[in-house]
């Protein structure tokens, strides 16, 4: 099975077999070493000599933890959003009791700087600003190097989902000023799900001093208490943690710049690879992801169907669209290990499956003109 | 190693490496077969014909959602407690702004139903009770049947930490009249942890449908509206599933009957083997759990050395007391699949070890008279 949705995404086999290693004393000295050990190696990801908190939760998680951590009921935030994910981030602001300035752009774009500058300056008393580095429903990353710089013009709060991106696309936490940003374990770490890592600045711990909104389970108050005695508040989900270590030195004996390049290779093959089907991406190719590609369904052709016939005769699996994007556009994700071969395999499968569902594919008819 | 800590606990061998199973879609069919197929069986196992959700966190995190599900700010609720997670419990409602009653009994015994209904006549407008089924950190289990008799008496919504209990010592769910039931998956369920597991009444929907306490991540009515679909809301922790799905089988093959039983009986033999060392017992004996022992370190003896020496030179792993027990108890987990064996070498470790650290065991010295 070639498992090529935006995660949960294939893990190394030596990976896998860590799973299985035994339980241990999570208040033991064992974890403590492992604790420590893959905490400073998430460091080194997220580039970051701040805090990084392991948490036991899917990314939503740790998005829930980057707002309740930081802000008060109350508060007016600034959330930049272009797709589902990005209106999830802004969604869990107003739950907990925010008020949420929106700066929606077109799905399948990024919000640019200057509308960050513009609606900033029209919304000075915001406190925080929240992004999506890598939007997972539409295949589109953000110019969070620039768009920091914006943040940081106006000396707010910046708070970034980060699920899908950390780890295989430039995310530079210290040096881009991100005071908090999330991801979790089942994308670009190649382990499977079951955690989420969450960076906190020091000026994000100056606003948890007065943060107000209720929090119990995701305080990072209280992991940075525990972890100061080598604990983690709660059970954590140990066997990730055993599979994550064992990545983490593989990804850092790569190096990041070249994990980074890989990333950006299989992107561009991905691209190149449909648009040579003639099929179109959904995303503008200016902010097009390096870890999730979003391909439009053509008009003749049922999604659900085209990704069941790919699963079932070709044992690839795609992932479909989400909310209003259902049925109109399929992704692929192409994090961790992905190969070119792996993105070849799904090109292939779509050269056959697409013509029996309608569409023919540019490879397989004759060059018009 | 000996892992006899209260959570997490051995996983079987074969459990194990279902943890190794390759990563799938958890959006896809297979994992919609998983899902039911593993809710189906933790049904059975929680006696109930209402609602069980998986949840990605701790048991802490099922612990949230009860009350973040049920409850609004403001509402006054009546804490039981008589341990760490008792107290951690009330700690929660009081974070998400309930009043909170609190019956603290000692820690080592039991609320009684008489307590309960003293106290529920005292506070006639609580709305919901919470109780903790088996306080992990003293080894006591409630009357929850008696107390959960009494909770029905007041007509109030009654949540439970069953986070060490269910699946190991009888809770029905249903027959009872638990509302919600939150349960961890490195407890009794002998698999990894990684997954919370909670139960939900059409009594709790109905408080859900009033509840404003702020949630997202932990709101079972997402995790419902999913669940219809095959879906989980948000990406779980795969690898814990399969292994559940295999542990879930295997339990309800043997039966839950001779679950209990098998817990009573290294309970009993737990309680027996440290008493013939000449320890004695932190819990009140007729309250004492099946699933963890806590055993009084002797005035003599050094508690954390003589984890140290018993881990580094018997290889056997216990927990130590949390909080104000810290150094003067010792805890023995015997949940899962433990065997008389494993106890054995616990007590024969200790025969060993606390000779050499000031403590003449009994069964090591001529029997007086």
């Amino acid at each position: 099975m070639n498992l090529r949705t935006p995660g949960p995404i294939p893990v190394p086999d030596d990976a896998l077999e860590a799973m299985s290693g035994p339980m241990i004393n999570h208040r033991g000295p064992e974890f403590k070493d492992l604790l420590y050990r893959v905490t400073d190696k998430l460091k080194r990801v997220f580039e970051t000599q701040g805090d990084v908190y392991i948490l036991t939760a899917s990314g939503t998680g740790a998005l829930e933890a980057a707002i309740v951590n930081t802000l008060s009921p109350g508060d007016r935030v600034l959330s930049a959003s272009g797709g589902a994910f990005g209106d999830r981030f802004g969604g869990i602001a107003e739950t907990y009791g925010a008020r949420v300035d929106k700066l929606s752009v077109r799905w399948g774009t990024a919000v640019s700087p200057d509308e960050l500058r513009r609606a900033l300056e029209a919304s000075r008393d915001v406190k925080a600003v929240l992004v999506t580095h890598n939007e997972t429903s539409t295949g589109v990353t953000i110019d969070l190097e620039a768009i920091s710089g914006v943040v940081r013009e106006f000396n707010k709060l910046l708070l970034v989902d980060g699920v899908s991106s950390v780890s295989s696309i430039p995310l530079r936490t210290d040096s881009w000023g991100c005071d908090v940003v999330a991801t979790a374990s089942q994308k670009g770490w190649a382990v499977p799900p079951g955690l989420a890592f969450l960076s906190f600045s020091e000026r994000a711990w100056q606003a948890h001093s007065q943060a107000r909104m209720p929090r119990f389970y995701f305080d990072v108050a209280a992991y940075k208490r525990s972890f100061e005695n080598g604990q983690p508040p709660f059970t954590p989900t140990l066997s990730v943690m055993f599979a994550l270590d064992l990545v983490l030195d593989r990804m850092l004996e790569e190096g990041m710049q070249s994990v980074f390049e890989r990333h950006a290779r299989v992107g561009d093959m991905t691209r190149l690879g449909m648009k040579a089907l003639g099929l179109s991406l959904f995303a503008d190719e200016r902010v097009a992801s390096n870890t999730v590609t979003a391909v439009n369904v053509p008009e003749a052709v049922d999604g659900r169907g085209l990704l069941e016939v790919i699963r079932e005769e070709h044992n690839v699996v795609l992932a479909g669209g989400q909310q209003s994007l259902s049925g109109k556009i399929f992704r692929v994700g192409h994090m961790g290990y992905c190969t070119p071969s792996d993105v070849q395999e799904v090109l292939d499968a779509l050269a056959v499956a697409l013509p029996k569902l309608g569409f023919a594919p540019s490879g397989a008819v004759t060059k018009p003109g």
